[in-house]
């Protein structure tokens, strides 16, 4: 059933080489036996790399990555299909290190040299060699027909003891650092892709400096027939919030440029939507004489100019009275704005360039014929303070810096923003969190093992680029090409279930076009926020706000608990879902953001946290409460497999594993446990929430087993013990809270009720974080006599929980009481009448949904909401922004799967009772 | 001949006194006798203050300055008319302290106590106390109902042995400053304004630091029954560009807020086009729970809440949950963006605030009972880095910074942008000079005496100011409401000569259309290139660049003599002629922005050059070449009389009377004189060039005379001399270089020729820098006895320089040869043409204004010209930018003051030749 992949934006101008991920029907192709061939234009086949990222619990394959390249224009769509092969050595492998399918065309090589302590990568266009020990990680960039055009390509790490305050005060020492690879491992070899995973942390150039911090991973993607190296650089940050400030976070590189004459080497700077800075170190345009028009033009665009015995001799006899620039930087410390300079050299005031608004982030410095290096930052301007720096350009050796963060801004500081006001105990914190929602605790708001991951390209030019192609180079990096199938094979395979549809399958009725127009409306407004309320910047960008304040008319970004939204209520999967329902370009775009923000900042990847996230607030790890539902593994699924297994996100996946340990470490119902003060966690019967808790581990385990992961078979025991627990309880769901053993994963009944005879416990939040999902992908994909009890519980839980009081007494012996999210909780309802095929659930689920009948601002949106946002006047905020007051995020996120979910379950209830 | 006074942009809303000016005809106005009396709307008499600001050579009123002030809405025009008086005592002063006419309404009062170094000052709305001495220039400002609203008042200054160059570096020692009062001085005290200046340098607050420096100015500017104090604020640098590099500079105030509660404390700062940043001190809404709305909404519009015993205790119970923000800053550091933030309190992380692109610069901090004070600077992004801090809200006594210069940004670096390139003779100097266009002397490019004025606005404010009066303050300091008398009333008056007229007066045809049209996309087009080229900056703003590099598509702002125009071909001249014509608003805010530049960043104000300005360059101090051209008083004139005498301008047109002592330290003509290894300056004997040498002196002359200025009767001496020597010069104008007798002002033959036998020396920017404007207004206002052989030699020259060289021989014995500037010089033609009625004459003018026969780009915008403007492609300009490659400023200038004057003096020929 091969679909159609498309280019998100288009077909792209530049293509360097491009992953993506494929979903298989379950039961149709086996990982050893099946060939995959890609098909172009006028089915042309174009090489393919190919490897399995997922199966199907009876071990078919569920989702594959692919890594194809283009040396050309690419092609507008493409076709991957697989077809059965007697001889297992060409089909696919099952690890990540996919072998040649089709030899005809150039491959990459990879080799490593222990001795020399380096990997080298030869793509045919260029070779890189990257360092498996020391200071240089990315040790040279050479060209095929020899021209070294970068290298020595390091990481470089500016901090300072203490925080850049206030100016007036003395300033502070700085302290230079330098990453060190202390780990290489070859992720993937060839023929189409290589990936280089170098690890290590960040050392002190000083004698008796800090101790080596920073742990990063720089993760090195190539493709055979290209020069351009994609570049993930990841940090964690394991400093001391109090005394590690840091300052500065760049990826410099050396840049040969002794090939060339000064008036032949260019800087190339990217300036606003494809606009470009050109200059030449030592510039022959605008001068008193004219050099001769051949001149001009060859420096203007970026070629060697004619010999200089050719030149006027008005200008070569005096051209050693032109000034050359050796220095140039662009700082980018707003979103909305940066500046440029340039300098002759060191003792010399630098000299102001007209600077604009938003840099695309893209910087070059070489020579017309040594050529040299293009480096650039996705996302520049909105993950400010951000800068580039070129260096030496008058030298023989040129430096090029591009700054993830910019040491012109004030040191990170990541200490918590208030004191604690005083709120020592529990019973204060809890006052508190009446009145700022935040959860308050002392030390508990630590940014130590917080994350963040940034996305490079490095592009070997053999020569200057011209405007016209450098503009269109800062084009690609803004917007890398992404290839994806089309939705409605994505849904035929049900690899992301089928609680959803692609739009087109949606019965169309005025109800249900009127709810499209919501979900529309809801992703509009929710997109237009970033932008006017400049949601950017190095830990901030991707992530939404959670409340609004509607009488100072901003979102309530100093407010405790409303700030940051830390995916409270699945706005990861609204956006995802919304992708997959629309194939909108600008969904995925803001979904992708979202999801790497998410995964990184805001959740702990080191320390005793690691696996758990932190809950909505100020700063994305101010919050005390640390929860596993943050840092669920669902939120990542989606990207993970339509990028064909992103690496990073990957090891996200791996990492929330761990989730149960720090559970044990940090109780998370510490606060309001009625048992706290006897309460000891035990691992063998840990006190869990069957809705947050487990919901989060089984998402880890699903995508565990599913992806043969390294622990595997440890989530599949833990995932099926922890299904028949659940099952055998006697309220199922309803019972809340469990007991689990972290050894087996089985789950047993709570402590209070060691014989099952049934607990009531409800949380309007249990459902409301991925457990849905997890529990409709079990009782999909899994053997029925594995998920009977299960499903039976789930089930029940769906019928439930927007259930009549009168049918809960019946069923659990008392009613469940008034609870909250009612809309967020229809889509239950709409499962349990999609599985038993009960039109009455459907129609209630409906009503629940439109929330038919009484509802507060806690249950939806409901028939009175306006749908609609307006223009704060001019005084009531800084900058032109819209407001909608009725918003919540909670609810908006909630609204949004809702809507699609219910729309793929139940929207053929539309069809029969057209309104 | 009263004419009507308008507003430049419409009504203001709100007004808080009015300076302008008002010319009066010759011979009409005895100073003694003269009463001034303003009338509103439906004549309603209005109380004024009057001063005269200039003489007629016979004695009688040429300029006034008026002073206005209103308590409510102010009136759409007024009217000011002049009667005479026999009683002397109702006369209006002749010297800046203009006394009462009309005492119906509240009187400001001044008073000093010298005991206590204080001057006090009573508007009937706030007393502020000024110190004169010490370091809190404004000491206290208290309204009348006796609350203080701001204290301590002071200049702060760091700056640092070495620059800021790169961030990696360990970071430099800083050194504060507070500016100290050394001198104050009343110049006006009522009845409706007045004027007291604070002068002093700035000290090191470190024991053993860095001697007192950068001397200073502070002009503040009271009106009767007004809370709005103006403050102009003036450095000089007078530091070594090697060692004192400013990091910020800044003024700071205390705000007294123990009258309120924290909820009741208040910050308001600008956004963008009037939108405002209102917090108060400790949030009471966007809480998990509601005080009431009347609580909510009196903190949100700056009101007092409710008691607190009257709030919902849900909140009022928890108010110490709720953090206090103490701190907030917002930092201007690029023209395009801003960033805001804020922290609760030092030791903890600040939170940020979402910012914007530009920000209208008005801060304000204070209590709703108590009051504060607002601060704004005005052009405030335009003079990035700028920025505003509010520091100890939440204590009884905050403190507010507007900073002039951010210590955000890098170090101010005055120091030479290159380092000469080995141009160590005047060989070298001048063979460089070819190709970069720079005239370059080691040494000589210093910064030393350069100066900046910058405007504040000191708002008093009784009690918080909501949204929309804040919204509106910001407008008001962003365009300070300016009073101007309608053009056909000021050509009447022929105080500023009549060699231009309103547009209304030009005659109909499609030669004088095309040309209006020409002027309009001229001015619109160097406006356009302002924003688009960001010509804004702390030293930048105001200035437009010299000449454009279209291979680059950039204006030369890196090439040697191409950047900074620095009033080259006086630009000044241009806009305010224009402005004159048209009256429109947008051309006074670039003459009045260009004026204010051109007057303190390009003329040196101390030191070895004080007087003479620096020619066009990459910095506005870096050329070598420092000309009394520059520093013309001419080009401050229309600003200076249209303002009703500002005192700042006012003090530069007295500090250009010290030019020709610069001429005879700095020989101007070193490098190319004949003789110049034997030339020796003679105080006695300097030789001087008639054109662009003489015709500054004779401006600074002409202007300190009518002024009646310290210094008027040497300056009426030099230049009667002056004028009668140049009359007795064989070849008058044309003799171009003369003796000049610094103690009497005497014009002799040049050296070479002691016998005045007639020297022909002819250049083509000898007229190009005010000598026409000068020449006129002597022709047309002195007795024609003194003016009989200059008149004489002026018209020959007019007559001569676009003459026939067969003329020119005729008369001088040998012809000009080819000159440069054909068009900018067609106005001397038609001067001649107009003055003696030669219609040959207005014929030949208009030829050469258009360029009738051959032309090169030297001679103007000829036939051939396009006069449009093309957008650059996106890839060759970092932001999207207009060019149009054929504009020069040099002739735009000139082409300007050409048709302008053209119009005026023959504009009448094209009556006669209608085509
Ligand atoms: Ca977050
Ligand atoms: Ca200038």
């Amino acid at each position: 059933m091969p679909g159609t992949l498309r280019w998100l934006e288009g077909t792209p101008i530049h293509e360097f080489g491009t992953t993506f991920g494929i979903p298989w029907l379950q039961g149709q192709h086996q990982p050893l036996k099946t060939r995959f061939n890609c098909f172009g234009k006028e089915d042309v086949e174009v090489p393919i790399q190919s490897w399995v990222t997922a199966y199907w619990p009876d071990g078919t394959v569920k989702w594959t990555g692919h890594a194809i390249f283009s040396t050309g224009t690419p092609d507008e769509n493409y076709e991957v299909r697989a077809t059965t092969s007697v001889d297992s050595d060409h089909s696919s492998d099952d690890r990540a290190d996919g072998r040649a399918q089709n030899s005809k065309v150039a491959e990459i090589s990879v080799s490593e040299d222990p001795a020399q302590n380096v990997i080298t990568v030869n793509t045919g266009k260029i070779v890189a060699c990257f360092s498996t020990r020391g200071n240089f990680p990315i040790r040279c960039i050479t060209s095929v027909n020899g021209k070294v055009t970068g290298r020595n390509g390091r990481l470089v790490l500016l901090s300072q003891p203490a925080p850049s305050d206030e100016p007036t005060e003395v300033s502070r020492k700085r302290e230079n650092f330098e990453g060190r690879v202390e780990e290489a491992i070859v992720e993937q070899c060839g023929p189409i892709r290589a990936v280089v995973a170098l690890k290590g942390r960040h050392h002190s150039t000083d004698e008796g400096g800090h101790k080596p911090w920073l742990p990063f991973t720089l993760r090195l993607y190539l493709y055979a027939g290209s020069a351009c190296i994609r570049m993930m650089h990841t940090i964690i940050y394991d400093g001391d919030m109090e005394t590690d400030f840091i300052r500065g976070i760049g990826v410099r590189f050396d840049i040969p440029l002794q090939a060339d004459p000064l008036y032949n080497r260019h800087i190339r700077i990217s300036g606003v939507d494809g606009g470009v800075l050109s200059e030449a170190v030592q510039g022959v345009t605008g001068l008193r004489r004219d050099p001769g028009l051949s001149v001009r033009q060859a420096q203007t665009f970026g070629k060697p100019t004619p010999p200089i015995e050719e030149w006027d001799t008005t200008v070569s006899s005096r051209l050693h009275w032109v000034p050359s620039w050796n220095d140039y930087s662009l700082t980018q410390l707003s979103p909305d704005g940066f500046n440029v300079r340039k300098r002759a050299k060191a003792g010399c005031s630098w000299v102001n360039i007209p600077g604009g608004t938003r840099s695309d982030g893209l910087v070059y410095l070489g020579g017309a014929t040594g050529g040299g290096l293009a480096v650039g930052l996705r996302d520049f301007w909105e993950r400010c303070p951000t800068g580039v720096d070129i260096r030496d350009a008058a030298s023989d050796q040129g430096a090029l810096t591009i700054w993830l963060y910019s040491p012109c801004a004030p040191a990170l500081d990541l200490r918590q923003y208030h004191d604690g006001l005083g709120q020592d105990t529990y019973d204060q914190q809890l006052d508190a969190l009446n009145i700022t929602y935040e959860d308050w605790e002392p030390s508990l708001g630590t940014p130590y093992g917080i994350a963040k991951t940034s996305e490079l390209y490095l592009m070997s030019l053999d020569e200057t680029p011209d405007q016209k192609t450098f503009s269109e180079l800062s084009q690609f990096i803004r917007r890398p090409p992404v290839l994806l199938l089309d939705s409605e094979t994505i849904h035929q395979t049900k690899a992301f279930g089928d609680t959803w549809c692609p739009q087109y399958r949606i019965i169309p009725s005025p109800v249900t076009k009127s709810i499209q127009e919501h979900l529309a409306f809801l992703f509009d407004f929710h997109k237009s926020q970033i932008s006017q309320r400049r949601w950017y910047g190095f830990w901030d960008h991707g992530d939404i706000m959670h409340a609004y304040d509607e009488d100072r008319h901003t979102w309530r970004y100093d407010i405790g608990g409303y700030a940051w939204d830390n995916s409270e209520l699945s706005p990861d999967l609204w956006l995802w879902l919304y992708f997959l329902q629309t194939g909108r370009a600008d969904v995925y775009r803001m979904a992708e953001a979202l999801t790497r923000h998410t995964g990184e900042v805001d959740v702990y990847h080191l320390g005793p946290y690691k696996g758990l996230g932190t809950r909505h607030g100020v700063q994305h790890w101010s919050d005390s409460c640390k929860q596993a539902r943050i840092s669920n593994a669902l939120y990542r699924k989606y990207f993970y497999y339509l990028s064909g297994g992103d690496e990073r996100v990957g090891e996200l996946l791996q990492e929330v594993l761990d989730t149960e340990q720090a559970i044990l470490t940090l109780d998370p119902y510490r606060k309001v446990r009625k048992d706290k003060a006897t309460y000891q966690p035990d691992a063998t019967a840990l006190s869990i929430s069957l809705g947050t808790d487990w919901s989060a581990l089984a998402a880890a385990w699903l995508i565990e087993f599913e992806r043969r992961g390294p622990r595997w078979e440890e989530a599949k025991k833990k995932l099926l013990a922890s299904i028949k627990g659940i099952g055998n309880l006697t309220n199922g769901f309803v019972t809340g809270t469990a007991s689990y053993n972290l050894a087996t994963g089985e789950i047993s009944p709570p402590a209070q009720d060691p014989d099952n005879k049934g607990v009531v416990q409800i949380s309007h939040l249990s459902a409301m974080f991925g457990l849905f999902e997890v529990c409709a992908e079990i009782v999909d994909t899994f053997y029925r006599e594995v998920t009977g009890g299960f499903e039976r519980a789930w089930l029940e839980y769906c019928v439930y929980f927007n259930g009549t009081n009168r049918e809960q007494i019946e069923r659990f012996g008392v009613g469940f009481g008034k609870l909250q999210l009612r809309q967020g909780h229809s889509r239950l309802t709409a499962y349990a009448a999609h599985r038993l095929r009960d039109h009455v659930l459907a129609k209630r689920a409906w009503e629940q949904f439109h929330l038919k009948g009484g509802y507060g601002p806690e249950d939806g949106y409901g028939p009175d909401t306006n749908w609609k946002s307006r223009a704060v006047s001019t005084e009531n905020a800084m900058v032109p922004v819209t407001e909608a007051t009725w918003v919540s995020t909670n609810i908006s996120s909630l609204y949004g799967i809702g809507a699609i979910q219910n729309l793929a379950l139940i929207g053929d209830y539309y069809e029969e009772h057209r309104e």
